[in-house]
């Protein structure tokens, strides 16, 4: 899924949890990384108790258990060469140039191509403080409703990786082609339900090629898959063949 | 943040969320949808304890308390024209056509602007069982790695919903509609054909589900047009009236 190029990128990317004090976030958040392919967490000062339970969340202790402690963000994002915060902030007066995720996104992904990137997050209660937003370059938002603002942590950490990681695959992906049955296979389908409608007095035999027509373009509107068509084209014979056999004990 | 022209489209999406087990996971599906403007939740057969846990929790509580439930899928998706599954599975074998979570939220955008469509999530241990995925027309998946696709389900509501979101801001779409029948008027067609087919001895009787569920998809593929899907049920009808009536012992 993933070409070698990119992995780097994936490398250099820090997700940083400042202040976190919910075991269950902090897992989600962890969780979320690993679906997403971002493996480096880095935690300020996390509420010990807390960030203890969270190692033993399911499907991502090893991210975990490989987690940075730092006792501030200033040494936590010393190494990286941008740094970004999230913020829910709405009209607050920021001091911060602000950008919606999908551009934030774009300005991240380009620099983690030659260096290392943090990305941080705040305590669920309070977000990120004043002192902390002052190590960021500028801060990023999920555009979310004005009137709920506030997002879930794990949710929000999420959604921040996956929209980082959309733009990496790349656009050009082939969509493949639907499939389609031949016009015969479809006349076929047609020949016997025509032929089972006039069996069960739906239509009348020799029916007006109104009907007939009807029919067939009714079929071809379904654009059926070869394989549909054949089930199809089965079920209908099988049908028809009761209609003619009455009584008959097929099994 | 949004026009009125996107406020409808917005209010066609049912997110479904079925055999739900966690409170903590009802929750966060709600606050993620009220998060990003969508407020219609509907549950199948949820544990109902954790249901009303879940109605406690914060910041959704309205669009809990208003979410309806249902005993079944085929009732919950009844009044929608697209019935979308959600699904984390790598290469386990899939009856249905599989979109990547951009290309699905784009085709699902577009077909909220003219009638609802259904976004359904599984439980959280076993995700959607094949006959819940029977009802679906197709699957979305969100691109996660391969070594760790389970996602919590919380953030894949949220990821889907941010995606689906993201598409409806900017560019001011106005797509042609095909006008697609319901999921309701399909399964009455289902139900007749499979009457059918049973007379016809093409299915034993009581078939199995596996049979019932593959001609339920198959009728889901052809996205019949409401007029077709009234044609179809029709003749379905016609010919099953004339199985049991042909001969004394025909069904």
């Amino acid at each position: 899924m993933r070409s070698m190029t990119t992995r780097g990128e994936f490398e250099r990317l820090r997700v940083v949890l400042v202040g976190a004090r919910n075991p269950l976030n902090i897992g989600a958040a962890a969780r979320a990384m690993s679906n997403f392919g971002f493996m480096k967490m880095r935690v300020v000062n996390p509420y010990k108790v807390a960030f203890r339970e969270a190692k033993s969340a399911v499907g991502a202790s090893e991210l975990l258990a490989k987690a940075e402690e730092f006792d501030t963000v200033s040494e936590a994002v010393a190494d990286c060469t941008l740094v970004v915060g999230t913020t829910a902030v709405g009209k607050r007066e920021l001091q911060h140039p602000l950008k919606e995720l999908e551009d934030g996104a774009r300005v991240m992904r380009k620099r983690m191509g030659s260096s290392k990137v943090a990305l941080l997050f705040g305590s669920e209660k309070i977000g990120l403080t004043n002192e902390e937003l002052s190590h960021c370059h500028w801060l990023m938002r999920i555009p979310t409703r004005e009137e709920h603002r506030s997002m879930n942590l794990g949710q929000a950490v999420g959604i921040c990786l996956y929209e980082i990681a959309r733009g990496m695959r790349g656009s050009g992906r082939a969509v493949g082609k639907k499939k389609v049955a031949t016009a015969g296979d479809v006349e076929r389908i047609a020949v016997v339900m025509l032929e089972a409608l006039e069996g069960s007095l739906y239509s009348r035999p020799g029916a007006s090629r109104v009907a007939e027509e009807k029919l067939r373009r009714m079929l071809r509107r379904m654009e059926l898959s070869p394989n549909d068509a054949a089930v199809m084209l089965g079920m209908m014979r099988q049908i028809l063949w009761k209609l003619k056999n009455g009584s008959a004990n097929g099994g």
